[in-house]
């Protein structure tokens, strides 16, 4: 938690509680469900965690100019997208977790069927949630553009499809283009998803949409090799919140393991700067987008 | 087969046929995913199935006098929402059944872990699909208003927290009211969306789609009691295409168990009596929706 309070600058700290307060009160008010499901997603979803990706919703939707408020749903949406992969990608038949972040994972707490449901319910909701920027004025044609993107970011081809991969890779010795491959579609798709919708909440124009949600992959894939190279790192434990060296003890696809540490890490800068110089380019206001992204370099959030 | 046959009135089959078509083009070409994964939701979206639900889609928006073409997309997004939940539904955390239809479940045929991955899959390519109406020219306003409705019937509040309560009641008995709520969430919320957003498509004023969501809700709650019945009957497996008394035999809530099958049969009756008023009452061009109902009362799709 210390490490955390560092990169607690305060320009963050007021999106931060503003979408931690919409979060509950959306998944409070139109997400109950019956039985133990409405517990078991809020247990999921309201899991203490950094927001990174809610929170680069926001920031990207005031770097377009727009105010970061508008972008509410939107970051409500991206973080149960979030929150959906984990729970799955926790459960028994894949990477069968019993703790994350400290706590016993859903289906741990709640029993498996609960687990695949509240997974299921947090998918479903990203979407009616997606929905309501059209309550806070966003054209509704820009609202039907973010739900396509959200989709797509989120199913076969992207966010599921990088777990498929990841799965069918695991035991074996894969190339640095297939963990790139997994990296980019399990992270940097969701990722690019919340910064392409931050800056469609934003009215930015679709090149500039297009711009930011290329940088956001960048962004996403330079958060998992930092990942990757914190796990690696014995030194770690604090940061990441699990114990080092788990990743290569179950045989999962890791980059520094693929392509060595020196290189890992020389690519985690050259995508920074990348991302860095897109958001400059194409933002007017850039400065909180900016800090979140030296954060995640750091994976201090 | 040949009991399907009788059904098959040429009217319904050039909606059929072209929701078929679609439904694998869009499969095809938009959910390719890597790994096994497309092979594995398009096994599961792609099942010889009824289409009951796509094809109420379709025939809504021809009744509310729109091109039942138009309402395409809505359809694929319906069955992809379906497909969803039958996965997730058969996996062994719930009701682990190894056959459906008479073919491996997917989870049987390809694994655990991409049973659940095809599941989300599917729900995720719903939403991206849904989006598409706005290129066939529905108005992006209905559009966003056909993903807040979709959202909701395929959540918490309503598919995935019935098959919540389902479980939860598993090896109880349940009250009528209990089995009643259970059959709404689970069958009759897709349903109502499925009418619901077919009048979306067809560009029906807010009354009317509100009208037909409910009449879709009864006719979901119809279909399932005749589905609860077909499976207490002896004479069924043929209609049913699983045996006979499987549900009774693990608990599962029917609604004739809670209330006796004279009344179950009433109430198919009395529902049906009602859709079809509902229907008649607000649509110009009622006719294959109609005809549709009649055979959801007979469960012959």
């Amino acid at each position: 938690m210390a490490a955390r309070a560092d990169s607690r600058a305060p320009g963050i700290e007021a999106l931060r509680n503003a979408f931690e307060r919409r979060l509950a009160r959306a998944l409070r008010e139109r997400a109950a469900g019956p039985a133990r499901l409405g517990q078991a997603l809020r247990y999921a979803a309201l899991s203490p965690g950094k927001r990174v990706r809610p929170l680069l919703t926001l920031a990207a939707c005031e770097a377009v100019g727009g105010s970061w408020t508008r972008a509410l749903p939107a970051a409500v949406a991206i973080e149960c997208a979030h929150a959906f992969s984990l729970v799955h990608d926790d459960l028994p038949a894949m990477d069968d977790d019993d703790y994350r972040r400290g706590r016993l994972t859903t289906h741990r707490k709640f029993g498996e069927a609960l687990g695949v449901l509240a997974g299921d319910a947090l998918l479903a909701f990203a979407f009616e949630e997606l929905s309501r920027l059209a309550d806070d004025g966003v054209p509704a044609a820009r609202v039907v553009e973010a739900v396509r993107r959200l989709g797509h970011a989120t199913g076969a081809e992207e966010l599921v499809g990088g777990q498929a991969l990841d799965i069918a890779a695991e035991g074996r010795k894969p190339s640095a283009r297939l963990v790139r491959d997994i990296h980019e579609r399990k992270t940097g798709a969701l990722f690019g998803a919340a910064l392409a919708l931050g800056a469609i909440a934003g009215d930015a124009d679709l090149r500039t949409v297009d711009a930011l949600e290329q940088a956001g992959r960048m962004a996403g894939l330079a958060f998992q090799i930092q990942d990757d190279l914190l796990n690696v790192s014995a030194a770690s434990l604090r940061a990441l919140g699990k114990r080092p060296g788990t990743d290569a003890a179950r045989g999962k696809a890791t980059y520094p393991a693929a392509v060595g540490e020196p290189r890992a890490r020389r690519e985690v800068t050259t995508l920074l700067k990348s991302v860095r110089g897109a958001v400059a380019r194409r933002c007017a206001k850039p400065d909180r987008l900016l800090q979140l992204i030296e954060a995640v370099g750091k994976r201090e959030r």
